[in-house]
């Protein structure tokens, strides 16, 4: 059964009961508008656009795969802001060939992703197109703490990371060379690596704690490789962020024998430049603060659970920039939609 | 110059300088997500994809028009919530070959519509696709009232209108035929039916003012045709709405002229069914409490402003339904996205 084959109501009547509602709501969705509370009288609101060909391809992920993203990346953006993901309203464009039974699964990984974090799905809109469109939006409460902002880094910061880092971009390379979760030929591990590319799990629970803490200065999602959005909040702070490679190589160390498995050159190389610029990990960079008086060094600062350091903030004097290891970056920049 | 030859902060370097802030952002447009104020700890919101071929079409409609229309859809349904729309974000799905130009005139008419009422818009996403794709997330304030939901019909209650009905409809059919508003061939009252289609112009203010008297049952916006809009609340609220044809005179004689221009068999007919069937008006359509002393007549009635009466609402004994003059309808059940 096909999506030409149903109505819009039909169609309705397959993803609804699978969806769960924000706690509290106040109107479910159904009416011109859905009601949400707002307890302490903000949201936070950031919306994602998923694009079959672009985003994710049918023969990689199955329905419940981009539900899962499409939710996932959203709940991060919310989570990176210190708020609790509460809601999301999803619009889909649907092809007339798209099977009634990836819908559905979609709608069950969208879910699922959701009940992880006890948010709800409480709108949406759902219409013909050629290109099976996913549009999510998030709405979060911030539980009457300060957003965190990517312009909140202040030189002395110790630089920290909470998530993985360069899985999401080794998955793909496995998945370009015909390799996938079921074919039975790789280790538990790598496939793990197409799993956590398929479907990201951005650790929100560590990043909320972290926020509750009130010692981090920025935090932010990293969402277009670690280069390139470390060097957002340099900018947006007007600091000076240096990642130190060394902190990197629990993450690096992964990856090697992906690169061997693939057969390049220098498997150190690749796993860096992985783990540096890979996208779609979803993971929370953010800066903490260090203790007032002065006797700490690397080893006794206490972290956030769940997070590392990867670097330090220091000063800047003409606008915001990175390092790694102290020098001037020579990888790229990392992921653009439009000329990636 | 095309979206192809820009990275996607150029392209957004374009759109945001046209672009207005929710009033009393708390943390705007730029990172994770934006902060919106919530003054009553509560929010409406909704959700709406359109789709080139679908919804508009480039050779119809320019980008400032499909900017407009995607901002009004949007802004009707949170104001027939009862809710003044506070800020709306933004996601685009970009072909390549798309002028920059058409990128900038959306953004454009996006801002016209949300200024209008005061609306900002305050986040987006832009990706690349194969086919031009926009999705609108409204998020709306209640101001301390109760929302207006459809299924608030009660028997007694008088059906009322704000807005236009059929107009989009007949524009539509002017389009579909070659005329455009530029041939010069047309009357303005019927290039005016065109511009309704291209610029649904909803009158956002009185249905808030309507929904600020207290008088209000239900509200809705009607997008899909007054029948199958008006089927839909009757159901909701498990009512019986009679639509008396005699107060859509005012909506069918605009018409009849276009029907003869198109060389229709039986213009009133085909007048009478734009009205009764057509889409993409996006007038409001209400209940109305009657003074509870009953010295009132339909003449005595007192109407919120720009607000007709166009029918009653009755009590139902086994599920709502509607009809016109008392009779089942004939006519079909308006517009569906997947079969229209």
């Amino acid at each position: 059964m096909y999506v030409r084959d149903l109505t819009e109501d039909d169609l309705l009547s397959v993803i609804t009961p699978h969806l769960p509602h924000a706690e509290g709501v106040i109107v479910p969705s159904g009416d011109d508008c859905a009601v949400i509370p707002a307890p302490d009288g903000r949201y936070a609101v950031s919306t994602d656009m998923l694009v079959e060909g672009h985003h994710f391809r049918r023969d990689w992920s199955s329905g419940t795969d981009v539900g899962w993203r499409a939710a996932m990346q959203n709940l991060a953006d919310a989570a990176a802001m210190g708020a609790m993901p509460r809601t999301v309203v999803v619009s889909m464009g649907l092809p007339g060939n798209l099977p009634v039974s990836w819908l559905e699964g979609f709608a069950r990984g969208l879910a699922e992703a959701c009940a992880s974090t006890g948010c709800g799905v409480d709108g949406g809109d759902l219409v013909a197109s050629e290109t099976l469109t996913v549009s999510v939006t998030v709405m979060g409460d911030l539980e009457r703490r300060e957003p965190r902002l990517r312009s909140a880094a202040r030189p002395g910061q110790a630089l920290i990371h909470c998530g993985v880092l360069g899985r999401g971009c080794a998955g793909l390379k496995l998945l370009e060379r015909g390799y996938t979760r079921e074919t039975g030929v790789l280790p538990p591990t790598q496939t793990g690596l197409i799993d956590d590319f398929l479907r990201p799990k951005p650790p929100l629970a560590q990043a909320l704690d972290a926020c509750r803490e009130n010692r981090i200065g920025a935090m932010m999602d990293v969402s277009d490789g670690l280069i390139r959005d470390a060097r957002r909040m340099a900018k947006a702070s007007n600091v000076w962020i240096d990642i130190r490679s060394s902190y990197l190589e629990q993450h690096v160390e992964v990856l090697i024998p992906v690169a061997r498995r693939l057969g390049l050159s220098d498997p150190w190389e690749w796993a860096m430049k992985a783990v540096l610029t890979g996208g779609e990990d979803h993971g929370f960079l953010a800066t903490l603060e260090r203790p007032a008086e002065r006797a700490w060094g690397p080893h006794t600062l206490a972290l956030p659970e769940g997070f590392s350091r990867i670097g330090e903030v220091r000063e800047a004097h003409a606008g915001g920039f990175i390092t790694v290891d102290g020098r001037t970056v020579e990888y790229g920049g990392g992921w653009d939609h439009f000329q990636g």
